[in-house]
């Protein structure tokens, strides 16, 4: 994996490179040269003795030893060249930016699968192939533009595209966002993001690692990889925000043609990040403001300041914050107002957003931000909005601006708008190591998602200690496919989930017998067709004199086997599901059943195993919360023990890999009564 | 109103005038210049006989005749260079760019009051004051920069904010945007956002006008106006996007901080928005994205072919899009495959998205962009996506691809997002008259937002007659406050809308014979409290021997003044309500009750008077609309008939102003039958 030769090489080789810095092997070289890589610096080419004014050897064997090498070549020619690269020059990492390997025909895949057998047979590290490359802070490895400023304290950046690593570089730097490392990592051969997020975890170090990270996936080969490792992270106290593309069926379809890896399914994916504590973004433009804020110091609170020059503006971010669940408070203090007051032109709002005017001056904007920092309580951040008309320079006003954020106890993030009349400001302004933002709308949205992700629950190693063997016996009636009721039932008692009393029947005395024993009324369930209720196999409150009849109008149904009674009970609908996605841990889905979980798709869902708290948290979230926790004079549920059961099958489906799919539908609750009525579990190995 | 001198003038002065081009009168009239207008240009500035090379007065009394005056003076000295201006040399077009009027102190609104005086008396018109200034066909009558480049055929953009033009400018520059006209009305006092819209209704000429319309408004003055004339714009087929900024309690507040105007209430400005046909946005950012798709060729259909050099944009966007509704779909017809993969570098994939890799060429891109446009019939129009990562100039790709986009016959929406490494390149595309953007999922969200915009209903004329005595006569019993139960039924009856049988009663007598009549299983509820059922209120499934228990149950809740006694009925629970807003049309707002309306907040809403088909179109965005057709072998209703209901209640909001507010909760229903449960009638004058 990730080793020293990759990160902080004595000597880099390009193999491949050229004069012409239109060349992929000319620009890589090229960027290396300028961006000053410390050590000792080789080339390849058959046809130069110098190129770009570096030493070239006709063939990989002439090399001396070296420990990192960037391949520029044909697909077929780097095999030979790793092998005598690692074999006879001791190179113990590889940089492959040569495409035609897995994203292409079988002859690439088995070229892929025949380089990796190389790469480990010498214990080397292997980035790509098919890949822009990587930049740090040893060398600017990439043969593509732009190469951002480095800071040691910028943001670690991992991208499975290299475009996007490429156009997100860009959307980036216009914000003034700065990185410390960035990874194509192309095919991913060996590296990917999970292995790269596993080398910053294992390798953090509180006192200089940089704290923020931006992902960029189209695949995920190793989901609790993923999650291990960016939730630890996280819980070490970095901020992470990805995009995951490649949600829908096209998407996934374009997400093939591009990784030659499938996409995961996004449910699980929603999933995963959100256990994880990443903050999830669907764009470069989101993905770079939020990187953007992350960088600037944490936003503790919800209650911002908003001070600008310019109204409309501050309105329409003032919109966008509220409707996300920010506080944009008045100013209380009359002497604070006062005070600002005086200092301010006349018609200034000391209100908040604070307007101090299109002839705002850049004194009175310092003076607003020291008080808004030192007197004003009510506010835990500002937004300072500040343009041009193109009337004066504003750079008094952005070196001000930016002395404050430096400064200043409260975070400060700045909309710089005017993308044309202060363009130069605005680049000044980044140079002076500044983040900014064009759109304050844009910056309402992200501050709002950034606000909204939860840092994540420890990893739990709490286990409900399950029979395995019993479940694995109650399992194995049938290897493949639904569990009949009785199974079902003796498994919920297994695990402790409450149901109600029940029996299936294929005769009529045995359904008088069994009925006596559940008491009237009753409800009445064909067994057999799956869509029970679209073929009319429900009978409820059922009473003592119409239970022959209903019997035999059910088993009449094609396909009957038989038929569960049961015992009625009442309360709100509720609903919990589960499923395995490949790769990664199950996924527990509840909420109201009923209309609420098909008509208002309103559920909510994590990745198993779940915490008590984790899913108290997901509950409130519900939109059908108000209904659980009892609305109107309506009784609502005890959900805490919602809660439990939740848990409980998460478990369940952690000790007991067959089980494919579960389905509790409903389950009938009334304050601490619940009763599961009807459930599905199909298992497959 | 908006008049010759304004929009022609043979001659402007600007009054105010400065060789400081950072003053506004100086940079205005640097404008003026540079911007050649092409009549007789005069200026008064008493210290100078030239400014900027241009005549210069002591004083506006020395001035000729002049159509068109700047006023950048103090506010104080306005009055009186407008009475001069106005009275003495004919001057009958005003752009006061002064503050200092009614955004600030009384004083101001009383100068303002007084302006707007003086220019009515001559008959003259004026934009401002405390604005930017107009940009037309005909002069740059700006003080800010940039000055857009001007199309004939550009987008009128008019906005109520000064900054917020500028930074709309310079975001909407930045993808190409050409303007016709640009118009900054500040505060509005005579001439307003509805003006300079009714100006373009009445002078619309189908030949030649332009069609796009970009508005920014923080108060609508004038709803009915604003409504009347963008719908009228849209049905001659303009297409309008706006930005309503304001919505919330401190959005309000800043609005009214900035412009001294009232922020209206937002469901009415949605409501407003979604009758006329105008395309709502929430940030400049998102206008200036809808008015690039605005600019190109309208998109008819929802399939999408993406043709990209690169894989990660062209799946972030066909995530976006399909989660919008719209449709990526495959490449169908082998024939057009094989033509386009013999075409393309091996590897391209030729589904949809078309990559054609990062190694595509100019000559590859035009060949798929004929394909698409004359052979693949299930694609509607094109979006392409091409970046650059440095390493060869791309000039010639997008020369080809602006070249395509004037022939094709479908659209082609181009996303061009390397604005570092392509810069050069991309401003040549735009100074070539193209439009491009720099995200693709951002364009996706507006072409969505686009899509989703349903065109206008044409003005309704048709009226259900109402007696407006009777009606009168039933309101007027009490003026003010909440209409008795015996004249809500009475009016209910006059409008059509049908409901349970009732009775009011006080005594246990009349209470029997009320009850026979209407027949058992009733329902009972407490006359008097507002919030009946907070206070158990109300008794369903009253049986007659339960009757006088419960009468003196209900008669015992502190407020009781009597019992209604009502027939139970049963079905899904709706709900209409309608409300004022101040200046608005009465809105009014359905969907289903209970849970639906109260936990889900799941409504629509439309001004009145609605149409049948408005309705039923709003009726089907509903959540709940599943449920309302009948879901899962549960009865739906007749939505006709409650779509017709819908109706009545618009038109007896507009038949009777003296109702304020009136809610309908719940009507009781199924299949074709409605019966009206509980109604609360609010009325005042």
């Amino acid at each position: 994996m990730l080793n020293q030769a990759l990160l902080q090489p004595k000597s880099i080789v390009v193999v491949g490179a050229s004069n012409n810095a239109a060349k992929p092997g000319g620009h890589l070289l090229s960027n290396l040269i300028q961006h000053q890589f410390n050590g000792d610096l080789y080339t390849v080419n058959p046809r130069e003795t110098l190129v770009q004014g570096v030493p070239s050897f006709a063939s990989v064997n002439d090399l001396p030893e070296v420990d990192l090498a960037f391949l520029a070549i044909p697909a077929a020619l780097c095999i030979e060249a790793v092998e005598i690269l690692a074999g006879q020059k001791k190179t113990r990492a590889f940089v492959i930016i040569s495409a035609g390997f897995g994203e292409g025909d079988d002859e690439g895949k088995r070229l892929e699968m025949q380089l990796l057998e190389t790469v480990l047979k010498h214990n080397a590290c292997l980035i790509g192939p098919n890949c822009v490359g990587l930049i740090n802070s040893a060398y600017a490895g990439v043969f593509t533009s732009p190469v951002p400023a480095l800071d040691p304290q910028g943001i670690d950046f991992v991208s499975g595209s290299g475009a996007t690593a490429v156009f997100t570089l860009e959307a980036g730097m216009s914000k003034g966002l700065r990185f410390a490392s960035v990874f194509s990592v192309g095919n991913s051969a060996q590296i990917g993001v999970e292995e790269v997020l596993q080398y910053w975890d294992e390798n953090f170090d509180a006192a200089v690692s940089p704290r923020v990270k931006l992902l960029y996936l189209e695949s995920i080969r190793d989901p609790r990889k993923l999650l291990k490792y960016a939730r630890s992270l996280v819980l070490k106290g970095c901020r992470i925000a990805g995009v995951k593309a490649g949600v829908g069926e096209s998407g996934a379809r374009a997400a093939q043609s591009h990784t030659g890896a499938l996409a995961s399914s996004d449910l699980a994916v929603e999933a995963l990040f959100q256990k994880a504590g990443i903050i999830r973004c669907h764009s470069r433009e989101e993905l770079t403001t939020v990187g953007g804020i992350l960088l600037l110091p944490e936003l503790k609170g919800s209650r911002l300041a908003i001070i600008t020059h310019a109204g409309g503006p501050a309105v329409m971010m003032t919109d966008a914050l509220e409707k996300g669940g920010f506080l944009i408070p008045r100013l209380v203090e009359p002497v604070v107002k006062e005070k600002l007051k005086s200092y301010l032109h006349p018609g200034s709002s000391v209100e908040n957003p604070i307007d101090f005017l299109a002839t705002g001056t850049a004194e009175q904007l310092g003076f607003i931000i020291d008080v808004c920092d030192a007197e004003v309580p009510e506010v835990d951040a500002m937004v300072v909005i500040f343009g041009s008309p193109g009337l004066i320079p504003v750079n008094e006003v952005y070196r001000v601006l930016a002395a404050k954020m430096k400064q200043g106890r409260k975070p400060i993030f700045p909309v710089l708008p005017s993308v044309v009349n202060a363009r130069e400001a605005i680049d000044k302004f980044i140079s002076s190591g500044q983040v900014c933002f064009p759109g304050e709308v844009d910056l309402a949205n992200a501050l709002i998602k950034v606000q909204q992700t939860a840092k994540p629950e420890p990893e739990s190693r709490e286990q409900i200690h399950f029979d395995r063997n019993t479940i694995q016996r109650i399992t194995d009636v049938n290897s493949e496919g639904f569990l009949k009721p009785e199974a079902v039932g003796e498994l919920l008692d297994q695990v402790g989930i409450p149901r109600v009393k029940q029996n299936v029947v294929e005769t009529i005395p045995d359904a008088l017998l069994a009925a006596d024993d559940i008491g009237f009324p009753l409800a009445m369930k064909v067994i057999g067709p799956v869509h029970k209720t679209d073929v009319g196999g429900v009978k409820l409150d059922v009473e003592r004199n119409e239970l022959i009849n209903k019997f035999k109008d059910l088993m009449a149904i094609p396909g009957a086997t038989g038929v569960l009674l049961q015992q009625m009970a009442g309360g709100l609908e509720l609903f919990i599901g589960a499923k395995r996605e490949e790769g990664f841990d199950p996924i527990v889905l509840f909420g109201m059943g009923g209309v609420w979980l098909e008509v208002m798709k309103d559920l909510q869902f994590g990745l198993a195993p779940l915490t008590l708290p984790e899913v108290m948290d997901l509950l409130t979230r519900l939109k059908s919360f108000p209904l659980l926790i009892g609305h109107r004079g309506n009784a609502g549920i005890n959900i805490s023990v919602f809660a439990e059961l939740i848990v409980r099958v998460g478990q369940l489906m952690l000790a007991a890999p067959e089980i494919q799919e579960l389905d509790i539908n409903p389950i009938l609750a009334s304050g601490d009564e619940f009763n599961v009525v009807d459930v599905r579990i199909r298992t497959g190995r």
